[in-house]
């Protein structure tokens, strides 16, 4: 409350958040007087006690997401993508190209891929780009191709959904739904696919806070699908250097609020090639659940985020990262056979 | 190109480009080799020239926006709604609900809006909510209110689509669309609207540079529709005293860039009833076309943003301000009679 | 308090509160406890409440400066800088180079700022450069010159400190020490300004909150110096097309927690000679007791920042501006001779 | 050059960049016009080309630093304090208080910095703090605290200075002095410690992009001291989840840069206690060449910083990061006697 406020000021927040079925606390000081509120945080919001007579300022404690908070389910959860799980006791490599552009190039990089050690394959049918005038991927022909592949490699897949009405389309081929940076807080694609029937990849927005990430989280699994990754890919800051600024933190951090599985992107967060190798080893170390990486037969003709495909030397230093540093950290390679756990 | 690059580096760079149908030049210095690229910028970014041998950075030095581009259109436009002009002649009041949630709530905020010397009416009938779990707005049925309101006062309206399937049926009703900031880069949203044959308000994205707001626009654009209103609303930055931080040099640099109005939201940038007026005035003297501003009959108990609406004292503060200050700039009211100029 | 914070953990909060001389007021709920502290926030601080048993989150509800602050002195202060009022009555524009460069050079930017209407002279004897290969200032020989151009023109001179030890000497040649926004916690500094007798211009760090601006006013007004003008001179995002952000929301924030005056820099925040005029024009509008301009008569030449100086037609716009808004705000111009007031 | 740039334009510009002793190399493209300089980075910044008719913008292509470059030197510099060395073949854990108490404190802390595997110790005698009302060090006696404590076991110390004028004295008791965040731009305090004669660790300042930040280290090394460690301690950013956002992109960024060795402070990065065992273990699978950690044997009443403070659970963990991550990144254990290597 504000130094001056009266007694009727607080009587009249204490009432209006009782008529809302909630309970408030008075703690009365020399100078000051606070007002604690226990109750559901949505209807308080509605209530505009801030704009009461006498009122200072309204701050939340609690957290606003439920579903996917820890508080009410204190384990961790663990996602299955066409059997390969990403959780708690697991590492998974999720790896492919940006963009599927041909059969030919989207083979050779799945099996680049499952030469690193990835169990999943990632490939952009659908791509959102800053640029009306750029490749905007191949749509329904991309995950034909992203089909076939998976036909003869094995490999579960992960494609991007930019559109709610595409949704059962795309969940028609994917194994799992990846949803972008630059729609984390596309409502109608949110509840799209929490109706979808297929796990899904959330990208914390490049602008978002954490809590906001979990909000859109909470979306998600409001409309009754529980099976969600979360993925810190970079947020924006004033540094110039690297495309994004990977929030390592994020990880641990989500990890203490939600029970979701948190992967990392090295490859859109750096948005440089030498980055990649680094960026993956300090997110297995934090203590993700796996990353996902951009990998190319030819970077050098990529139709979309060359400059970061790793080629082969780095491959190989991403393969020993993946093998040697994730048993430090008490996981173990995700595969499909480690499902029977 | 990096120091030690060799000649055959810097001839495969020119190959490369020319093959392309571009021209690239050749600085060669003592410590240093600069290539000059001139031509198509989307064909250049497909070359991945930084992925090849020798090449140290690339940097691009045009706009990747063509028709929402100064360059190319230096008169500025007017941008006519209901037969209100935006543009450089006039000053624009868009006043109005942040949601529309009665019949009558709306009407009385519109009778608000017209005292302060408003000439367009928003409203929210679909809201983009950070929470599942918080009002979503009425939809077709708030569409309606609109309409009658419209009827009841003379005011054209502006209201905002989220979904891209909805468009049809926003723009059958409201005289022009607006896309928030959370979906400024949601791109079939974007296609959708330029394909309407309404004119559009383009919220900047809160996290979004100048650049790829106009790249956002030129999606717009690139669907046939050129009647664009840009609206800055308010960047994410590190300070938390205001919801986001009101960036007034965005409207003289995006003027300088593109010839299309550009107008401030001083609502939902501040997000405290206390800086409107302020933050009004400064985008009227930074040279805005227009503002738009969260008015609502009863602030304390609106669904939506109800700290930052206007009451009374506020609002003749801020007709004050839109009387005295537009002529200054050399600017008049906006009204659908000065659409015969 | 924690989810699961026993009875204990409570008391145990209460009693190190009391134990400190402090107030804790016990707010209990459903499913979570708030305490609330009435008492000296610094002697909380020192608790570490945060690290003990049960506890989740500490957030303060109070400002952590007084002497600035308005809760305890509502009225509105006026800093006098050579006789000339900064405050909430007048309008102060304080124009001249960026730095003194030859006396030639500082008596024609101090001809030309004041024929734009300017009652204070700036000018940089000492200059922070990010580059240590860079011009750096003419040291005591620039004071000189400027203390020559205050003999020919009588405008009073306001100059940059930066270095505790150069703080005795700058104050006796200059009428106001200016300290720059990368020593805005150069806490020795602080200290020193606060100690010198003469009034100090404090502007914002490029990085900091409005928060930590006041509490590192409260620092200089701590040694016994309360005329202190604040100056907002843009903040660092991730918006590339200007220098730094200007936060013209800052001036009325500021307004409202603390005493002192506020003025813009539109110079340095832009970095663009084309935003000087615009950005000064939102300072005036939105509340600002005076700006600070960078002029200079041959900005080509200029030694630094000469990209951003003003040239004639600017000079002429920012003066009209200068005559025109600031009457609309209920301020007149600000002289030496409106000191009777 | 701008569209309508005439010849005299571009050959004004050649014409200056020649007479400052560059070179200047004219692209002529269909639409465009780029002109590209070889030289000295300095010169050119002071011919204000960008104030010249006919130029639309100015791009620096090469580094503004020159000692602290790879480019010059290209192998990885290796810094020794008091023998025990940072640099590329080792892993050195810096550990301590960060407020030097008592000397009890500060005993007990080192002997827990050490059974961790520290072989440095860390610990402040004067401390920058936002408030003036907050503790500031122990000045001069901390400092005999700390040689005391240095006596007892061995461990080198490392502790910052605040004031130019301090630097000699901190000199004569530490092995090696630091540079604050708030600091990384006090140029004199920067000047002060590049003639000190002791190796520097200069801190990332918090809203300092790496370029400025290897400006700052250009400082040090200009006034002839090249033993600079850097350390990233995290970036201001709008999450506030975290205190700020560790920038482990910054530590690759920065070895291929610089050659100086690159270390990340866990502890006052995420200012959270669980935070500081994940950060540090991401800090070492980057590539860090160490980190330096809080830590205090009553964390709950330390005076500065406790909620950070590691207690022994996470000191065991950090211990077993620090035994087991290192070798897998080529390094082995840093202690004096490596020295020798």
């Amino acid at each position: 409350m504000q130094p001056g406020a009266s007694a009727e000021d607080v009587d009249g927040v204490v009432a209006r958040v009782a008529a809302a079925g909630g309970e408030a606390f008075v703690s009365r000081g020399v100078s000051r007087t606070i007002i604690g509120l226990v109750g559901d945080v949505e209807t308080f919001s509605g209530l505009n006690l801030r704009a009461m007579p006498g009122v200072a300022d309204v701050m939340r404690v609690s957290a606003p997401y439920k579903l996917v908070s820890r508080l009410n389910h204190p384990q961790m959860s663990t996602v299955y993508v066409g059997g390969v799980p990403i959780g708690p006791d697991t590492f998974t490599l999720i790896a492919g190209p940006c963009a599927v552009e041909t059969a030919q190039q989207t083979l050779e990089a799945a099996e680049m891929a499952q030469s690193a050690g990835a169990t999943l394959l990632r490939g952009g049918a659908y791509k959102p780009r800053t640029s009306p005038y750029a490749f905007q991927g191949l749509g329904e022909d991309g995950l034909k191709i992203l089909a076939d592949v998976r036909e003869a490699t094995g490999l579960p897949i992960v494609t991007e959904v930019v559109d709610a009405h595409d949704v059962d389309l795309v969940a028609s081929y994917a194994d799992m739904l990846q949803v972008g940076t630059r729609n984390m807080a596309n409502f109608s694609l949110l509840q799209a696919v929490g109706q979808c029937g297929k796990p899904v990849m959330l990208k914390r927005g490049m602008q978002a806070t954490i809590e906001e990430w979990l909000m859109a989280a909470e979306y998600i699994a409001q409309r009754g699908n529980l099976d969600i990754v979360l993925c810190e890919r970079g947020i924006r800051t004033f540094e110039t250097a690297t495309r994004n600024t990977l929030d390592v933190s994020a990880v641990p951090v989500a990890h203490d609020l939600a029970h979701l599985p948190v992967i990392v992107d090295p490859s859109h967060s750096g948005g440089r090639r030498d980055l990649v190798v680094p960026l993956s080893r300090a997110a297995i170390a934090v203590g993700a659940d796996g990353i996902i990486v951009d990998v190319h037969p030819h970077p050098e003709q990529a139709l979309c985020d060359g400059p970061q495909a790793l080629v082969d030397d780095d491959l190989r230093a991403l393969a020993a990262a993946v093998r040697q540093l994730p048993p430090l950290m008490g996981r173990r390679p995700a595969d499909a056979a480690t499902t029977v756990s």
